[in-house]
């Protein structure tokens, strides 16, 4: 079948991802945060938002302190491009769900970026 | 063609990314620096490496600088899992190219997880 031919899935899958925006958060939460319930929350509310095109989270696993910097979870949202990326931003949901998320982040950094795609 | 079915295409996709390895790394280079031939050495670098599923990278374009925290570039890159994650780290082009791209880094933070994909 053509989905299972190498090549051919390689073109559809890196057409698709040029040209698109990144989100890409990552958080240290306060002591006493309930993270579970809060990561729950938020893939519910990002899962509910038709403009983010492909969602993925982790809690780092890795390696020394001093590179993580106290930073624990890492979350990447990707678009289709900034527009996209703003309906997302100033959409009723994650404005909502912003109001609990940000008091219980003790440290976040955020990059956007329109990202080169070099192996897909 | 089947490939072009939406349906068969999440199908694979998801089921190939799941039960992989992320490593994103964030970094803040030094003033001075030429960032671009670094770069381009390091999408080099990593286009050359077997163990590497997918890279992709980009300068940060976005919002408020207190978001960003003076880190400019983000780099992800993904593995089927942690052993290939290892191997890589331990590749001597990766060994090799770490001693000129370490010098040139102000402020780095890496993260290092399995994802959870919501939506891919």
């Amino acid at each position: 079948m053509g989905f299972e031919h190498g090549k051919r899935t390689k073109v559809w899958c890196c057409r698709d991802m040029m040209g698109g925006f990144n989100h890409y958060v990552v958080v240290k939460f306060k002591d006493g945060v309930a993270v579970e319930e809060l990561t729950e929350g938020l893939v519910k509310m990002v899962s509910g938002i038709e403009h983010v095109k492909s969602f993925q989270w982790g809690k780092d696993i890795g390696g020394p302190d001093f590179l993580r910097q106290g930073f624990t979870h890492a979350f990447l949202m990707t678009f289709n491009g900034k527009e996209e990326f703003d309906a997302f931003q100033s959409h009723p949901n994650h404005v909502e769900f912003s109001k609990l998320f940000s008091p219980a982040v003790e440290n976040i950094l955020v990059l956007d970026f329109p990202p080169t795609i070099v192996k897909a």
